[in-house]
């Protein structure tokens, strides 16, 4: 299969530079309007035809996502629709889907999958209710970004439908949830989901209604003020943020790039590429957390974390080579849980971070490559950053002879940064009845330095080697991990990260995603004569019919 | 890919056949004991060392638990061990899985998959504890085997283990369950069950107790008094069956087959071919029910399922080309009903046959083939025919002028066979609350012949078609249908099948699967030099490291 390059990528966008997207802000209203320039993708040889999407379109909606929740508090309701006649957007774009690798296009559904559930944890956590208001055909993808909206409207028009074509036209499932959503979320009958999926063309307005795939519809002459009803009934309903609400404005935090080396304020990156392992020294507060009534984009609990989230990312798209990160932490622990104290305090600012920070830890948790943390003197795996401890594949903890070296956990860990299944960490690491008790434990030990032994003892850390043994085990340790087969080991790292419960999100990610992958890997799809390669071209893809 | 091709596969066998197991009983406590026989394979090209097992191993395996549910009623512990010195089992044949077709191999794990479930399914509904007594290294497969039981003991004898190394040698997933029931079901900590599956050596007695990968251990000299302490304690905790439950025999079900038609008593199976499609048509008992005291292994409820059974099974595995299975019942609704009531009656003969249905339902829902139902006058959808229509992808029934055509529900479709993930399948059909109403509604009709406008208004039927529209709706659903991707279709019907609620044997087949089934494309695997191709070769596997 053709491997296309692609530029690196970088995550840094403003709604001044937004090129596809229109953001405007109205009262308690935003309306974000697609508007996708067809000659401006991330590489040559497609063009963003139908407000068809591509990364670069994706990132400036993640953008807005995160935008609107910390730099427009005022905000009730955000309208989603097309800046086009008759169509809202045909998905994601074909051509650039056919001519990408299988690793990016597997990247591309990751990242459009979590800034789906971003809009919903918008709705859920900040009381910013998205509308898909569908001024024309949603198909694909397109229909899958109005599932992530609350509620879902399309224009009667006679011509407008919605649907989920990629089966029947593209040899593909709809990658972003889609299946997923009609069932758990929409609650469509199963064999109307069925009907609705192998269908083309899709449903109009009076089907689409009547089978909960919409949640209504209004005509064109009825359109506008249709919209305006159902936003300003989002808004009457949300509670709204105190008018004096003080937005923040998120800085850019693109690290300083020295070869292999990526140094941000608190985030440090140095890859080595002959082993295949990228070291992450995340850094603690400097300082001690400022007057919680002050919302600060720069303050440390927000700053820190929106590095992390940056260099995950990069890591995801462009280093693929790297298979292994290597967490450390560095800093004092008494000022990790005082930033995190400062959080507790009520306020629309404070429920912001504490929600972004969880997000952050998801991202982590989605990382196709292992994660494997060291705790070593002069850490600081404290509160938020000893979550970090529990996201890991493995973690290594030095038994030094002075018991210096310690970890400290909170109430952080008991339930602020729920995973995508909706459990604690410590809930998804210590199952059953035995693991009910060692929570117990945990909990009890909350706000006390834990040395390795008692961590260990704990099942808090994996392993625990003295001094003796310490570099020659953990060196091994990585080594071994990175001789593994990386596919292997992505499939058992999803497997095992998720144990337990299960969820819509989790669905998303762990079965919807794998078939997926499945497919995408197939022939019938991405074979010389596959529909994914063959769409719109003359001929018709040829399939293997044999069942699997 | 090379695709070994593989003599049609026969599921009729009987203890009498047996060539890889043994199968002894005394008193309450039945020992089957895997003695694999290495020149008896599938297919010419491997060995089956140190009790490596293929298709034909585990034929038998599901043979006997089938048997010993139906034959053997006294039994109340069923342990599992090794015929030979230091090994019980070395898992899937490497050598037969790398020389296996991609089909071969999801085909060939599903089948393991179910009949682990069966194991458990005989713990939980039939009271025979299946205890897992390993008399030496366990790897792999075989330790996935011991996962299924109840209880598992290793010997401690300084050398044996138990080990999951699909990840380190073989770039695989342990495909069999492994992942999941290690912290679903035993409940390791994640970051344990990261060190065990990548550790190719495994645990030997100490740290597999201590991790709880065992339940306990046994040195060489205790080991034959331990297993039986164990067995026995087994006994005398289950609830014993009457003294004098008298076993059936299960006789063979194969079908006659001439061409492409296969015909069985109550089922008949018609392959086209050139259209893709196998036309089932599954009939009604012809007689009325014998008193409920008679355990009859010829009577309908489980004749009927168990030559459906192997027809699907056959469909499977020998016939690949068919995508889609079109099924129509035939027969008396009264007498269907007739015949489920008998089985209301208690008695562990009446349990069992439930039980065994529900599996076979189970069955046609992990079909890797599209299910539509035709609802025609003279059909017999009713009672536990009835929940055909709701393991369908959709079904089609005649709206007739006289509205004779009718379907009617039973208490079987309330609780009587739950799916994988617990759930009826009238719950999985009807999410939400508009659902719950639904579920009532469908209740409350129960007993009633419902026609074809109240089928469909009430969400039974996908479609209800007039006389006038039914052949060509039909065909042309039928021809669309099969003219679609058939790796798409498999990857939607998956996951629209099993919306909602999850479980742990949901988790096997539809999240665990779908990763294996991913590394089973990859060149990380099967490539050239991946490292299912490679094993055993003096050479190492070479990997593309890029992580996905």
């Amino acid at each position: 299969m053709a491997e296309t390059p692609y530029p690196p990528v970088s995550f840094d966008t403003h709604p001044s530079r937004y090129v596809h997207w229109g953001l405007d802000i109205e009262g308690a209203v935003a309306t974000l309007t697609m508007r996708v320039q067809e000659n401006r993708g991330m590489w040559p040889g497609y063009e963003l035809k139908l407000n068809s999407y591509d990364l670069s379109v994706d990132l400036e909606l993640a953008d807005a996502v995160q935008r609107l929740r910390f730099e427009h508090p005022e905000v009730r309701a955000v309208v989603v629709t097309g800046g086009y006649d008759k169509i809202f957007c045909a998905g994601a774009n074909i051509k650039m889907l056919a001519s990408a690798s299988h690793a990016f296009k597997v990247n591309f559904c990751k990242f459009t999958n979590e800034t789906r559930t971003y809009i919903e944890d918008a709705t859920a956590r900040s009381g910013q209710t998205w509308i898909a208001a569908l001024n024309g055909t949603a198909s694909g993808g397109g229909y899958e970004l109005a599932e992530a909206c609350a509620e879902i409207y399309l224009i009667d028009d006679g011509n407008s439908a919605v649907s989920l074509p990629e089966v029947p036209l593209l040899g593909v499932l709809p990658g972003t949830g889609g299946l997923t959503r009609l069932t758990d979320k929409r609650k469509v009958r199963r064999d109307i989901a069925d009907v609705f999926c192998t269908k083309a063309e899709g449903f109009k307005a009076r089907d689409a209604v009547k089978h909960n795939v919409v949640d209504g519809s209004y005509s064109r002459s009825k359109w506008a003020d249709g919209v305006k009803a159902r936003s300003n009934a989002a808004v009457s309903a949300a509670v709204a943020r105190p008018a004096d609400a003080r937005p923040v404005t998120l800085p850019e935090v693109g690290p300083e790039v020295d070869g292999d080396t990526w140094t941000y304020r608190f985030v440090s990156v140095k890859l080595d590429r002959s082993t295949r392992v990228a070291s992450l020294e995340l850094r603690g507060p400097a300082e001690p957390a400022a007057a919680s009534s002050d919302a600060d984009a720069g303050c440390w609990a927000i700053r820190f974390y929106r590095e992390l989230d940056d260099a995950l990312l990069r890591l995801r798209f462009n280093e693929l080579d790297i298979g292994l990160l290597l967490l450390r932490t560095r800093g004092d622990p008494a000022l990790v849980l005082a930033h995190d104290s400062a959080l507790d305090a009520p306020g629309w600012f404070n429920t912001e971070v504490r929600a972004f920070q969880a997000r952050v830890l998801r991202r982590l948790d989605n990382m196709a490559k292992t994660l494997f943390a060291i705790v070593e003197p002069g850490n600081c795996y404290a509160g938020s950053l000893a979550e970090i401890l529990f996201s890991v594949d493995r973690s290594y903890m030095l038994a030094d002879e002075d018991e210096v070296n310690s970890i400290v956990l909170s109430a952080a860990s008991t339930g602020r940064f729920p995973m995508h299944n909706g459990q604690t960490r410590l809930q998804a690491r210590f199952p059953g009845d035995e693991g009910a008790r060692q929570i117990a434990e945990a909990a009890a030990s909350r706000q006390k330095a834990i040395d390795a032994g008692t961590a260990d003892d704990m099942g808090l850390v994996t392993f625990a080697p003295d001094a003796i043994d310490w570099d020659d085990e953990v060196r091994i340790a990585v080594e071994e991990r990175c001789s593994l087969s990386p596919d292997a080991l992505t499939g058992m790292e999803q497997n095992l990260r998720f144990g337990g419960a299960e969820s819509m999100e989790n669905k998303i990610f762990g079965r919807l995603t794998a078939w997926q992958n499945w497919i995408f890997q197939r022939p019938n799809a991405v074979g010389e004569r596959g529909a994914l390669k063959m769409f719109g071209a003359p001929e018709r893809a040829i399939f293997d019919y044999r069942r699997t």
